[in-house]
């Protein structure tokens, strides 16, 4: 198996042939390292609203939210997330990314501070230097330490929010939301929850880690994704806060960029109908989930013990891990590989993902691959 | 004409019929501000290459360009806008937001300097902000005076960049970049231009502001975006400088966000080969500026000298404004309203903007509506 050294980081699809296969360097290759955990990106329902949308509507809007950027489907995408999630208000951005800076850097400002969880993904970390807030960073996943560090401002004058997210994108470790929220309604502070990698994959009717846990109710901003679970691009945040209207008219990543074209609004609200009316997906991918993590621990690789859609191979350094994932690709495996210091602990991960189109055969194929390779390296 | 108030940031598109015309309030209405300057939001090539795309590639990549969202496409466009702007290299971003933040904050840090027209863009300061560089404001289109500013910094040790835009979005002001292109020259800075408003509209080839005062050369980072003269939505950087693929590996609104979905890609590259062979676009398009400017000044109106596809007449007080503003859109007219602090000389704007798709009938029955008007409120 040789492995000729590729960049990790300019891996190209040629083209996708199906949710589970794409054509890299020519050859069909499994697919383990997407966000595109239900395989609603090829969709047929989402695919057949964005034809209809370009046909009937056109390929853009040209124009902002608050300009002419608003068109009928916008409103239809924010009152569907909005009566999904049984909240009053939902909003929707161009990017995740701009979600999350757009709801950030809106709510809170220089007076203010931010408490954020210290694996906090890039775009918490950019809205939070966009609102010039003052960052007070907590230990990853621990209730106690957000607690601890909270107390210490409760002299502030300004206002406090405290920032989490669902799963983590990188190790597939899972938020303890339950207790932040025993911490939150101690000290009176609100609390945002991004469900960018749980939205439709976790909780009864997949609303994500705050329906699993049960306290969906005390979270005050729900921000997430349509580029995960939804297949398509864009982001939103839902809230009861009467507020949101103000945000429309401060919020500068809402208002200065164009609004998503018809065709990704379209596809967007189609597969978040799927979502609602297939639960068999959920459960399907919990499934996969389940046997992608015990094939992993049966050829003795090391991964959290968090059972989520998205989980990461720990390796002992650079090269080994440089190696891995190159043979892994030229065994028709692509998975995303992370390096630190980019990652917890420092140590370098493959960051692999399950969807709920990936037969079993193909979880085994991808684990007798890894198994392998592993032995091959002398990681297992 | 009885104008009950609106929420003039607040208007649904129910629907467009065309480029032209949307249905507002169950209505009929000409739309005269939009940025699709050449109508290609409706194009048929670019439906027709989206619908194409949905079809055998799926509605989202579900993944950054650095991990699975570089397909064969992306690299395509990539490619095609390099070679529309003879320069080496390219990079797309996911909205034209990003592509301001994601190229300012990579190319400068903390111990740098940015000198930034006055009335720059929303997304150029927050891209400046994002960087962490000292920000230095010179006087909109004033080359003495960034030349004065630029000579004050002569001792900096950090890095240094000029930061202009082709057209302005607001007022529809041109920049003087030949003459930035002099100062730049003198003092070694480089200097980069946001073409968003002028690419497809200004220049023989349609390449903005830079190429009609022939100084593209001395250009070192061009930035623009999908969602003007393209008609979808994205953004991107063409430059000659090789440290670009450094950028892809360092900003992080790069890294961290969705890729564009290969429908909104396979639309813009039919867009762009409409840019490219259909010249009498561009014509079709100056021809109705000249008429639209003509007509405003014929009825009395306060509007900019410069003759380019955005035009704002300028109103005395908001109150005023917004009778303005709600009147025309009772009569079946829509512009942007843009009310002070946001606007320059902190006085209200009715920014309206020009298409290639405009029929001159259209362009005379929205110049007759607002000569009525400004009658009625005692404007003209």
């Amino acid at each position: 198996m040789a492995a000729s050294p590729r960049n990790p980081f300019g891996v190209v699809i040629e083209r996708p042939l199906s949710a589970t296969v794409g054509i890299i360097e020519g050859r069909e290759t499994l697919l383990f390292g997407t966000n595109n955990y239900l395989g609603l990106s090829q969709s047929n329902a989402a695919r057949d609203a964005a034809i209809h949308a370009a046909q009937t509507m056109g390929v853009g809007t040209t124009g902002s939210r608050i300009a002419n950027g608003t068109f009928g489907l916008h409103q239809k995408l924010e009152h569907a997330l909005a009566k999904v999630f049984q909240r009053k208000h939902a909003m929707i951005f161009s990017t995740g990314y701009q979600a999350n800076l757009g709801t950030i850097s809106a709510l809170v400002n220089k007076d203010d501070t931010l408490f954020l969880d210290a694996d906090s993904h890039a775009s918490i970390y950019d809205g939070a230097r966009l609102s010039g807030a003052q960052i007070i960073r907590f230990r990853h996943n621990d209730p106690a330490d957000l607690e601890k560090r909270i107390a210490r401002t409760s002299n502030s004058t300004g206002a406090r929010l405290i920032i989490a997210e669902g799963i983590y994108s990188m190790t597939g470790n899972i938020a303890p939301l339950k207790e932040f929220v025993e911490v939150k309604k101690r000290h009176n502070v609100p609390l945002l929850v991004d469900e960018a990698h749980s939205f439709g994959v976790l909780g009864a009717h997949g609303r994500g880690v705050a329906e699993m846990q049960n306290c969906e109710a005390d979270i005050d901003f729900i921000v997430g994704t349509f580029s995960k679970s939804l297949g398509t691009v864009g982001g939103y945040c839902v809230t009861n806060h009467d507020e949101i209207d103000l945000i429309r008219l401060c919020s500068r990543p809402y208002m200065f960029t164009a609004s998503l074209p018809p065709e990704i609004i379209a596809a967007t609200l189609a597969a978040l109908e799927e979502i609602e009316t297939k639960p068999e997906l959920r459960e399907k991918l919990q499934k996969n989930a389940a046997r992608l993590h015990e094939g992993f621990k049966s050829v003795g690789l090391n991964t959290s013990n968090f059972i989520s859609p998205v989980i990461a191979v720990t390796l002992e350094d650079i090269p080994q891990a440089l190696a891995f994932w190159n043979a892994l690709l030229a065994a028709g495996v692509y998975v995303n590989l992370s390096l630190p210091p980019a990652t917890p602990d420092n140590r370098p991960l493959l960051r692999c993902s399950v969807m709920a189109a990936h037969s079993f055969d193909e979880i085994d194929r991808a684990v007798e691959t890894f198994g392998t390779i592993a032995k091959e390296l002398q990681v297992a």
